[in-house]
């Protein structure tokens, strides 16, 4: 960096970029409006000349930095084999791209969180998208403390009043499913639960469980699972040791769906004729099973575009206004399960 | 900030942060010996008292960022597609991890690599690794413009010379599948090649036609694929069109084989038996083909770890050393399509 005597003025970083002083201006001021290379000539000889901006503006030279985190605290191994993050990162990618805005991706191993909250409070990004979040990694709590924009896809177990969240009606699609189950005469069901970690695990639970009970049935078959196929194999094996009566089935996500009727061809029991069973996701899996999968469907690409909407007006507002709740509701997918 | 009359010390820095003085200088001067709490905190106190270490410690404090970027100029739908990606990604998640680095993954489509040399030019990272790069994105150049360090998976087109490389015998291992081939009696032997615009395809065609040259065999069956499945069924269907009786194939990944095997099949031919086949990556697709696939695999883990090394090394060099080529020998994996 030169060291210059007398403060720089707009012009001569102007004439250093070798762009007009309105463009040189457009690139101190916003983002949008000035190609890339016009506005990294310009970042540059701001920093060559030392030059300080005024208020608002300096804030944007100093501190935006074009980009915003997608933190999932999940392992590499989940993320690339669950096709709900697939899904999530394509809608975000496309979402960020229409702004300008680069997508950093951020994975932690849940319970090491450390080395990315201090990578956070570095500034490195303008702000964060944060999903598939758990209740011991209280990022709510984190992220607002750090006072960084963000908003949650899926509503934090703790925290959620400190943060902008854009969440489905889990209970409310839970509850679906059972009517759909019910509807069609089905009286034992089961539940294979998500993890009980996780919001959306704990309240699909509870709307199948309010549903049931509702309808004056037995609301005690639970086995939990971590929305892993594997995991649904097993909870369904624990479900049918304990009681082969078992006539109908919902789970919690459609991967343990499909785990779930892996034993029960395992066992010679047939879907739906002996047991029915309900997803949820619609992913691409549903489709592809052995018969196809009915299941709820959350508007992933809304949900997202939502949040990417909060998000850039949070980070807009310079980090103030007050957090806001969105609820989406999911759809039934009818297909040959039940 | 508080707004300080006289140059605060390390003394200052350690009482606010709470922690011992040692404690604060290791946290300034170096990551790996301190709790990422008490690095939080004593960041915090640099950051509150504005203070200003000597020399090497205050680039340390101001510019580095203790994360490393993974730059992939790939649409996210290739990479969730891919199991190079997973494979690569969990090798280094794992490596930086066990260095107390964050890992910041930047997707960029083939193309519009712009937004995401601005954000690298904002030095948010201390580093970056590079995969599946191609001839125009000129990411080698760029990144040694920057100053950015910085290493290649995979041999860049251009500017391989101001960069650390590290890279497979591509050319070697495709001259292996060929001489499998030939020693199972094939004599027509098709290529299915991967991308122009990628090293690897380049490369791996390259070692394919030398090999059958000196082998005196026909070395103009090629049809061009993006390493896909679905490109894999194009390209078969192509070279059989031309020729109908090719009597063996190597393909340049094993998506693409897998693709032409279904091609295959749907001529009625039988694989060996009719047409032999090679891919190439064993990454969990060649075990699950029908017959599994004969295959050449890169030591990925090896060829990460590698790379990690020699960025963490660069970082702690100030970015100065010369660069270096390092290449691996990928493996023949025996399987039952030759």
């Amino acid at each position: 960096m030169v060291v210059k005597a007398h403060a720089s003025t707009l012009d001569e970083v102007a004439r250093l970029a070798g762009v007009s002083k309105a463009t040189a201006s457009r690139a101190i001021n916003g983002r949008s409006k000035v190609s890339a290379k016009a506005q990294a000539a310009v970042l540059d000889a701001v920093r060559e000349l030392g030059y300080t901006p005024n208020g608002a503006a300096r804030s944007l030279v100093m501190q935006r930095t074009g980009s915003v985190a997608v933190i999932l605290p999940e392992s590499d191994e989940r993320v690339f084999s669950d096709p709900f993050f697939a899904r999530m990162l394509h809608a975000v990618a496309r979402a960020l791209r229409e702004r300008d805005l680069q997508l950093v991706l951020l994975l932690a191993q849940p319970g090491d969180e450390s080395r990315m909250l201090l990578y956070l409070r570095g500034r490195y990004v303008d702000g964060a998208i944060v999903a598939s979040h758990h209740r011991d990694d209280r990022l709510a709590e984190h992220l607002s403390d750090l006072g960084l924009p963000c908003v949650f896809i899926g509503t934090p177990w703790l925290g959620a009043d400190r943060v902008s969240v854009v969440d489905s009606d889990n209970a409310g699609a839970a509850a679906q499913a059972v009517r759909v189950l019910v509807e069609s005469g089905r009286r034992r069901i089961a539940a294979i639960a998500g993890p009980r970690d996780m919001r959306a695990g704990h309240d699909r639970l509870a709307g199948w469980r309010q549903e049931l009970e509702a309808a004056g049935l037995d609301s005690s078959r639970v086995a939990y699972g971590d929305f892993t196929e594997h995991s649904g194999t097993t909870a369904c094996a624990e479900l049918l040791d304990a009681d082969g009566d078992i006539d109908g089935i919902f789970a919690a996500s459609d991967l343990m769906a499909l785990g779930a009727m892996r034993e029960l061809e395992a066992r010679g029991l047939r879907v739906p004729d002996d047991v029915a069973i309900v997803g949820y996701d619609d992913l691409g899996v549903a489709e592809r099973t052995q018969p196809p999968l009915t299941t709820l469907r959350n508007p992933i690409g809304q949900m997202v575009t939502e949040a990417v909407r909060l998000l850039t007006e949070t980070i807009d507002q310079g980090g103030r206004g007050a957090p806001r709740h969105v609820v989406f509701v999911p759809e039934l997918v009818r297909r040959d399960t039940v």
